[in-house]
């Protein structure tokens, strides 16, 4: 039961508001009691006693929103003008572009940039290969590649409808680290298919970032190629993931007095994101895993990683913290709670408990997936590596992300806000020190 | 002797000038009489009695430079501050970006956007995968994919060091047709393998633009997956070039009121221009056609394609049209010329025989390979593609190209301003008209 796409249904909701006190506030007061959440809102026209205002609102589903329009209708003094689909308007043609960097007015200007001067850069790289760090954008260059097989949490959905996440990606490398991140979409399943692809791209990159490609081959295809690469290759939905959960538990761990590597940790679902956690909290010290998965191949993995099978039950009473990724909602019930357990369920968009709930039944500390977004980590972890011209990203640099990603959370708070970009310069600033500290760095010339 | 890179040495003089009449001019006259050309003059900078002037200029090669700058020294009243490498300088961490084309100023925003928003548009194309052109890139995305083994007259100098022309193309795709253009390079000279890989990443692109792939191993790649994927494959050396000849032959008919279909057409050099221009003039209507080429199997080629074969002394005085592609300065011996002949040395940047020179010896008309850049043709062709949503570029769409390439032009030029958006557009337009005409184009749900 992975389908759960239509769960927030968001639109823009453009009203007519009275320009007196209060009449806002029944709107937002009538968008509430339907169970809606409300965006920004913003002001697109003032006429002679009243306002054109844009209010975007997150309904549970179709059902819920048409509840809200009903409500809204029957307001005093507020007329409902339109609703549009703010998410397809925003999607219209895409949402990324290439765009040049160097101004052309002239055809001197075309002279410098394309014939006959660029054959004067490109002899200098093929005299020393070295320079194409510095002459094109190689080195800054990361594909975001997937063939479709584990989007978000709707599954097997195909290249092509993944676009969109790709280029969401894309569009957050730019933003927040300055990256260009460049989709590319495969149209095979076949392992040895896309190392062999990826491995015949990889000059145009810097970096490969692996994007919601399934488990168990995901694993295969990451470690294959980045050994064979010179340059990182990481599946974001492992390594991004583990790493802002170890910041969130860094977090938990300094609010609740616990000790994170004597604690236990119980794993449920030991997919692509329940194995990368597992895997880094290991490399930062932890030492006892249980973990619990519907599929035996996957149950086998974590035994041969040194974690220990038990059922779901077992999972729970048996450790202090608890992390479940299955994309199954309410898997967790309140009875299994153990007193003073940290649990993160972190399913999107339904947890396998409530926080709340798992407080009340007796965890010290309970979080979902909100809190949990790997576009927190990926930006940095991948700057850091380009710009140390690293051959791979390894446990070093990921912990060393996290720590700078724990460290900038405001007190209280498991994570810093995604679009804070200090946090990101300061992630590729620790982990480009971790890169030269374990060796992946490369050092070359200015 | 392809290698002529160093041909044009673009540097940026910074002079102190004294601000009155006639100082500029002794400077602009000191490059000239060295041979050199110039290129934009800005002021940079006003001060007390003088102007800093920043001079574009082009020389020979670095001793031609170096003359011209000692011959600066020598003039009173003005001063060389510095001397740049523009080409360089404009090189500085590549020439293209990835940019998002939505604001994203809040976590509403990224809400809308990114997770939870883009799942319904993911699903929406998973349910019609008809969309994706409406909701992602794809359908304006044209992937620039090169192997480096033939990049501009510097051979096989391998896709890394091919990068910055892949760039320029991508820059000029933005910039004249606002196609997103994505350069690939590609580590493997197999054909196989090529085809196998750019059939794997295809579902990224609306199109696949072939670039510096070197003959013979071009003609079987780009033939296998223009009918294996239903996106066109172009491979712009062959096709690019061939169509601005034809606009350029088009003009040089109109002008010299040659018949062209009915004047013979001599081919000098058979690789990936050469044979593109013909099958194209061919296509157009030409009927007679003569080549030659140092690669026996070029020529057995050119035969199966319906030429006949002669040494170069026979094409030459054989054609009353000769078009030359060899990379070979001088080739070509005034004593060849016959009287009324139209010669096209195309070869960059020493061209088989210089026009005046051509024409000296008995051409009716001459041009060089600067006039005829394929920069003319590859955005409209593509765009036009593009927006008809085509299966292929056939010949029906390339001769509309040409038309309209041919009819901006202004009289007495062959092709016209490579800047100028308009013969973009045009192109663009009378190629999807042609789209459809033919067959290629597939209509879609708006």
């Amino acid at each position: 039961m992975r389908i759960e796409y239509s769960n927030k249904v968001i639109r823009t909701l453009t009203v007519k508001v009275t320009d007196k006190p209060g009449f806002l506030g029944k709107i937002t007061t009538a968008i509430g009691e339907c169970g809606g959440l409300i965006g920004e809102i913003s002001t697109t026209h003032v006429g002679k006693g009243y306002k054109i205002r844009a209010l975007d609102v997150y309904a549970e589903d179709e059902n819920n929103l048409n509840e809200m329009l009903l409500a809204l209708k029957n307001i005093e003094g507020s007329e409902l003008v339109s609703v549009t689909d703010v998410v397809e308007e925003n999607h219209m043609g895409g949402k990324i572009e290439i765009r040049p960097t160097v101004d052309i007015n002239s055809l001197d200007d075309l002279r410098i940039v394309y014939t006959p001067g660029v054959a004067s850069i490109c002899h200098k790289i093929q005299q020393n290969p070295e320079l194409a760090r510095k002459f094109t954008t190689i080195s800054n260059n990361v594909a975001i590649v997937t063939n479709g097989t584990a989007v978000l949490g709707l599954g097997d959905i195909g290249a092509v409808a993944g676009m969109p996440v790709m280029e969401g990606k894309g569009m957050l490398f730019k933003i927040l680290a300055d990256i260009n991140g460049i989709p590319i979409l495969l149209d095979t399943k076949d392992p040895e298919e896309i190392i062999n692809t990826i491995k015949h791209i990889a000059p145009t990159f810097g970096a490969i970032k692996l994007e919601d490609i399934k488990a168990p081959e995901c694993f295969e295809i990451e470690e294959k190629l980045d050994a064979m690469l010179d340059i990182p290759v990481l599946h974001d939905d492992q390594h991004g993931t583990a790493v802002v959960v170890l910041a969130a538990l860094i977090n938990i761990a300094k609010y609740t007095f616990l000790n994170l590597r004597e604690s236990s940790v119980g794993i449920i679902g030991l997919g692509a994101a329940g194995t990368g956690i597992m895997k880094l909290l290991k490399a930062y010290g932890v030492k006892t895993f249980n973990g619990v998965d519907l599929d035996v191949s996957a149950m086998e993995r974590f035994e041969s990683l040194g974690g220990t099978r038990k059922d779901l039950r077992g999972v729970v009473s048996e450790s202090r913290i608890v992390i479940a990724t299955t994309g199954c909602p309410n898997l967790i019930t309140p009875d299994m709670i153990q007193e003073g357990q940290v649990i993160l369920a972190l399913s999107n968009p339904n947890p396998e408990i409530d926080p709340d709930l798992a407080v009340k039944s007796g965890a010290i500390f309970a979080a979902d997936g909100k809190s949990v977004n790997n576009a927190l980590a990926f930006p940095g972890l991948f700057k850091g590596a380009l710009i140390s011209n690293a051959r791979t990203i390894n446990d070093q640099m990921k912990i060393a992300a996290a720590k700078a990603i724990a460290s900038f959370a405001l007190d209280g708070d498991l994570v810093p806000n995604i679009l804070d970009k200090n946090v990101h310069n300061a992630v590729a600033k620790e982990v480009e020190t971790a890169a030269y500290r374990s060796g992946s760095a490369r050092y070359t010339e200015e």
